[in-house]
């Protein structure tokens, strides 16, 4: 596994989709460690960051399992390929704009992703198509026990692991989904959605997570709490209790959609897939916009011959860093539309 | 020939085209003539416009060529038979929208069409598609020759034919062309153009004449004086020197369209057919606007296996009346919305 071929075809577990995909497009589990002994990042020497950084590293790649895996040192890498790993979800922005020693190690078909020198010391995350968050936290898990044989991590008996920001303190484990909202927002429901959501203590994100816009009614929802609850109890309740009810509430707008406005409704679908299909230009956000109606589409059996994994696959390859790296390099905005819509036209064409 | 027939089919000239079709969608020649001994229609009695209207038609189908010809009695007609009429530039909306006795005579597939007792008592207009205006005035010319010889037209020897509006006195000779401008629309340049137009003192107006907009890049171009000048004089200058110039600098805008922006022009003309053929909705301002591209594309040879006449043929069927007229009724315009994408998704399917 190497960046270049990243660019060229999109993880497995995308194209595999998962449970529940007709909305909830993927499962992430997410936990932040530090090591004991050594202060946090903000408070490092820089020999101490690159320390953490060489530790970690090496111990990334002993855990990680055989088979492709790579570790990539994000101070050294091209722009360009920093933001290839943030249009995969494999960094944060933030962990791409940063600076000094830093890294991630990403393995198991790219389900697996360790960030170095993020916010905290480690940032793991286990990644998965449709709703499996069960199955994401039962490997986190695993390789959290993996790397607590090898290092050793700051942990407070009161508070639990220890982490740079206290939101994050305790369990340290944050569970998300990306959900696909059409129906609620072409009802209006959104906003109300959105609010019940974050009645329940969900945080609600855009496509890259904090302080992102939402692009093609695509929205990461996640929980905030980790005091005072067991990682299991923060896991079972977001997939017994959170997530459920803003599912149903997108599946009863789409029912909706389907009595009273179906025509509008394909009319809409058909629209998308036909601009896609036809566009000679076309630009990242409508593109998005377009393909996040296709997807309703396909959802709903108003799209023969297409499936939701094609359509996530072009999502991920026509953004701007995929774009480029699979044409080998810089292209003016212009150049970018043209290629983007060359590529779309490609993988959307009729059998 | 009758008015449900009409709504059926687009007339034969339409099917056919003409020179320079490129632009120039249809020509039109127009005469305005009043009878001798009879006050202009503002101080006519009702009884006498009801004479002027059952001499006129009793003798337009008389002149008529034998063959398909038809009388309608527009004060009789249904509101939505009217709005066919207008949208097939028959009578003019101030006609559909008069009072009292009124008609049209519509002769020879819909080429000859008189208007009775619209402004005045007789306007008499040969439509044909493409740049042909000579051969228009040639057949409007025996028209009213035929006429002649049997009533007797309002007419001074110091300034020519009377006409209600001082504006046509003269030979009270119209000419006008629709031409079709979206390369000067895309280039910004087409306020310069019509300025230029104006400025050869030819009147610029929109689809349906007077008081209308520009709808999809189509304008109605026409000469503005009518005293002075004979009827040969004004043919000749329109064609020879007032619709040339335009022509050109829509098609120069179209040559520097395909050098500069070729991928651009490329990518809106498969979009708006893409659409034509996808969408399950769509309002005729929209179908409009697409078409308009699409008669671009098929101009420039960037559309195989379409062709001008069966845009024209679409853009006209589109139209609200002629809609609900094939579908037996009045019908919301919601429904219509319905309708009328199907049709074009009909007309317009790949072979």
């Amino acid at each position: 596994m190497n960046l270049a071929g990243l660019a060229q075809d999109p993880p497995g577990w995308l194209r595999e989709g998962g449970p529940r995909g007709d909305v909830v497009v993927s499962s992430r589990v997410r936990l932040a460690r530090n090591l004991a002994g050594m202060p946090f990042l903000s408070r490092c020497s820089e020999l101490q960051v690159r320390e953490v950084a060489d530790l970690l590293a090496r111990t990334l790649m002993e855990v990680a399992a055989d088979g492709e895996k790579l570790y990539l040192d994000i101070d050294a890498a091209d722009p360009l390929d920093r933001e290839l790993l943030v249009e995969r979800h494999l960094i944060s922005r933030q962990h791409a704009e940063g600076t000094g020693p830093r890294g991630v190690a990403v393995a198991e078909g790219e389900t697996v992703a360790v960030m170095v020198n993020e916010e905290d010391h480690l940032r793991a995350q286990v990644l998965g198509g449709g709703l499996r968050l069960g199955e994401c936290y039962e490997r986190i898990r695993r390789l959290d026990d993996a790397l607590g044989d090898r290092l050793s991590f700051a942990f407070s008996g009161r508070f639990g692991y220890l982490t740079a920001c206290p939101t994050n303190v305790g369990t340290a484990l944050r569970v998300s989904v990306m959900l696909h909202l059409p129906a609620l927002k072409m009802t209006g429901q959104l906003e109300r959605a959105l609010r019940a959501a974050r009645d329940m203590h969900l945080a609600v994100r855009g496509l890259y997570g904090e302080g992102t816009e939402a692009i093609g009614d695509f929205f990461q929802v996640s929980n905030q709490t980790t005091l005072g609850k067991t990682d299991e109890q923060i896991v079972e309740e977001f997939v017994e209790h959170l997530a459920p009810p803003i599912i149903d509430y997108e599946h009863r707008a789409r029912e909706a959609l389907l009595k009273n406005r179906r025509v509008a409704l394909e009319d809409r679908v058909h629209r998308a897939l036909a601009v896609l299909r036809a566009a000679r230009l076309i630009g990242s956000e409508e593109a998005m916009y377009l393909l996040s109606h296709l997807r309703l589409g396909i959802s709903l059996g108003m799209v023969d011959a297409l499936t939701l994994s094609a359509v996530g696959e072009v999502a991920l390859l026509c953004q701007p860093a995929h774009l480029q790296r699979r044409l080998g390099g810089d292209l003016s905005p212009a150049e970018r539309g043209r290629r983007r819509a060359d590529m779309i036209r490609g993988r959307l064409e009729p059998g």
